[in-house]
């Protein structure tokens, strides 16, 4: 097994039985929101935001479980987004990871708390583990000046031609702002000055960035059954994706330099670095 | 004018020239999120919850402008909570005092969106004022053990015949939760220790459930217009009321033993004691 493949594994474990500790059981009232919070919560994933910070907090030295509080509230505000986002007023998506999604499971209603009591519960969590910057920078990251932000020009470019201005701001708002936010919310944890966070930020706008173009094109390339939702959704609703302003092959050339570059950085990283450069590269490798 | 009255109005004029210094204009992308945040939160009201916070603050002591990212934080959660409990999928409420609520002026995807957005900020404010323990304080309000279950027992409960126990668990998580830590905010913001901010809290919880037991006796006796809202609305969806369970007259006498320990409690406070005294007396009377 390669080092990044364990790292994931590891982190998966690890923020998993955190996450597991973390939400109430459905004996405790209101069981119907935290069973649909769980449901949603633990349907699996890679656990990429968190392993993303499990590693810039371990590559800047830190030390005792700072980091799993930051892991645990990245992967519950990635849910918040992903249950909201799934919403019929959305995207109205019937399936995520080949289950039926939080509304389809629960109800309508249900899905819009349960995304709200996840938000609300990360950030929670960071004051607990003692850290008002933490909060900021997450809150920054997710609002309408980062993943809302990407998420609403997403909608209201819908059905326009897309402009790689327009899709760029969306890729960046809407996927890389809470990966970039994953490695410094790592760093941060871990005392690392401002200076160096920013070594982490950048290499996460470099593979959030690819991330989204690789998604784009398998979006066209894959099938149904390897996603795990409706492949070819995107043209479907003529979304704005990276393929369809410079096509796939010079999408994939970006997705590779974005890459690349990502790799340079960790040179410039400590223990951590040969582990974050195989990551950098499983994105643009997770569709062949 | 009274002396809670002028409170009222200052406190309501301070955090509205806080709020608007706070959400970007719709000039910056993205604006139509920008803009209907905005109408929401500047739709008027009497901004009860930025009043309690700024009168535990200055009952205490505090000095400076912390109040100000408290007042303004509570409205945004407070204005978060209307219009998702707005939404089709929830109360389905077409007009909020008065004026389109916010996913009919916007639609539904912005709506979700716009009080995502609200919580979000109201979050980064409070950590930007520095106090990972008001973060903590504003969570557990809102959560799942805070107004979020209430909400969510309040749907369930929808069709059932009322029982007593649920509707006081309905109120005190819905509506008092968010009230008792409005005041709590003020006090932690002003530097007030734990065994002090017990006092508020507990005015608190007797004012915000009188609250809304006075709403529920409202929506049955008071018409459209003085509400800006349907009245008798609860009862067509058979809604848990404390009317529902105990008659409007018994309603009356528990709203009036609230807003009496309320009083008693105000004796112990300090310079604001009598405003906070006034307001308490204000809930139960703004239904004649």
């Amino acid at each position: 097994m390669s080092l990044s493949n364990e790292f994931l594994l590891d982190s998966k474990r690890r923020v998993e039985s955190v996450l597991d500790r973390l939400i109430p059981g459905p004996e405790k009232r209101p069981g119907n929101l935290h069973e649909a919070m769980r449901y949603s919560l633990m349907a699996g994933g890679k656990r990429l935001r968190p392993a993303l910070c499990y590693a810039a907090f371990e590559d800047c030295g830190g030390q005792g479980d700072a980091a799993d509080f930051g892991a645990a509230a990245l992967e519950m505000v990635h849910t918040f987004s992903l249950i909201h986002d799934d919403l019929p007023c959305m995207d109205d998506d019937d399936f995520r990871r080949g289950m039926p999604t939080c509304h389809k499971k629960f109800g309508e209603a249900m899905a819009v708390l349960a995304g709200d009591a996840l938000s609300i519960l990360a950030f929670q969590i960071l004051a607990q583990a003692g850290s008002a910057e933490a909060v900021d920078l997450l809150a920054r990251a997710l609002g309408s000046d980062g993943m809302l932000g990407g998420q609403v020009v997403d909608i209201e470019s819908e059905g326009s031609p897309p402009v790689l201005e327009v899709v760029e701001y969306i890729h960046i708002h809407k996927t890389s702002a809470l990966i970039e936010a994953s490695l410094e919310l790592g760093a941060l944890l871990a005392g690392a000055s401002s200076e160096r966070r920013t070594l982490y930020r950048e290499y996460g706008r470099c593979i959030g960035l690819a991330f989204q173009i690789v998604d784009d094109i398998l979006d066209i390339e894959a099938s149904t059954e390897t996603l795990g939702k409706d492949a070819g959704s995107d043209q479907e609703r003529q979304k704005a994706t990276w393929p369809a302003v410079v096509g796939l092959e010079k999408s994939k050339a970006e997705a590779a330099r974005l890459v690349s570059r990502a790799v340079e950085l960790c040179s410039q990283m400590g223990s951590r670095g040969p582990v974050l450069a195989e990551l950098a590269r499983f994105i643009v490798e997770r569709g062949n």
